[in-house]
């Protein structure tokens, strides 16, 4: 499944314009994420992502290939449920990858067709809006939409990076201070 | 959690023998267990295990540690339930592991007390017998109560070998002659 993303910070008005173009409102989320790195290849430059997420109806493990274009966050995803995410985490210790950084935030999901809209309060780093859909193929055609979005809610300057990326880069300018 | 396990080829009277010592039948189920190997490091070289195993209640992704001792098959052992194991099997692959080989069995289970006995019929290999308990701590207690049981049906010769070593085994004894 490849997962076609395009996120950027999120203004005032954003909640307000997200209703005005007719997005339905899903529901809120408490995120807790926690991302691995590999003993043995490093994920920052193979641009993958290893996550075990905990939030209110269970668990999951995700992994993310590299991106796939060089505007938008879209890459290989795969996920599955998992019951148990503290075992998880020590099986994939016992397999050589090693926990980085716990990522929080408040997900407040909208849907409009087939999109989602996701406007993350992440801890440490402020709002932003993800703006997502899914394709099995033809996922050329799912990223102009989700660029059109993304533009008419006057949300033009997409970010490539992660919020994991993004708080590591936060966490070294806090070291360097 | 360590699982302490002893394991030997069950002979024609095995399944009489169980019942004779007060065991009591826990019920039969199909297994299916598909072997990763780690792209970095041998498991074959490093005693390690991990596996995506399929049954009739769902599948569940295990990794197992290398062998504790000497005489038995204890090790350590982590257990998670996974909603979808081909997603499980393709976020593997993605991180390094190779599916090598595929386990097929018929499992009689029994109990006795906090001791689990488990009659495998295993396709390729014939019927064993394993005797198992689990034990956060005091493993060797544990160990001896489960090495007496062995006993006690007849079966001296605890095998130290997985079925996936077992079958590999067979594998290259085929291809040889």
């Amino acid at each position: 499944m490849i997962e076609i993303e395009v996120k950027a910070r999120a203004k005032a008005d954003t909640e307000d314009r997200i209703r005005a173009i007719g997005a339905t409102m899903l529901g809120t989320e408490s995120h807790v994420d926690l991302y691995f790195n590999s003993s043995t290849r490093d994920f920052r430059k193979t641009d993958e992502a290893l996550r075990i997420r905990i939030k209110g109806d269970g668990a999951r493990l995700t992994y993310k290939g590299p991106k796939l274009d060089c505007d938008t966050k879209s890459r290989l995803e795969r996920t599955v449920k998992i019951d148990n995410p503290s075992e998880m985490e020590k099986i994939l210790v016992n397999l050589g990858f090693l926990p980085t950084v716990i990522v929080r935030k408040l997900r407040t999901k909208y849907s409009l067709g087939d999109v989602i809209l996701a406007l993350d309060d992440v801890e440490g780093l402020g709002l932003f809006l993800e703006v997502e859909a899914k394709s099995e193929s033809d996922w050329l055609k799912q990223k102009e939409k989700v660029l059109s979005i993304l533009s008419s809610l006057g949300l033009g300057e997409s970010i490539r990076n992660s919020y994991l990326e993004l708080l590591e880069r936060e966490q070294r300018k806090n070291l360097d201070t």
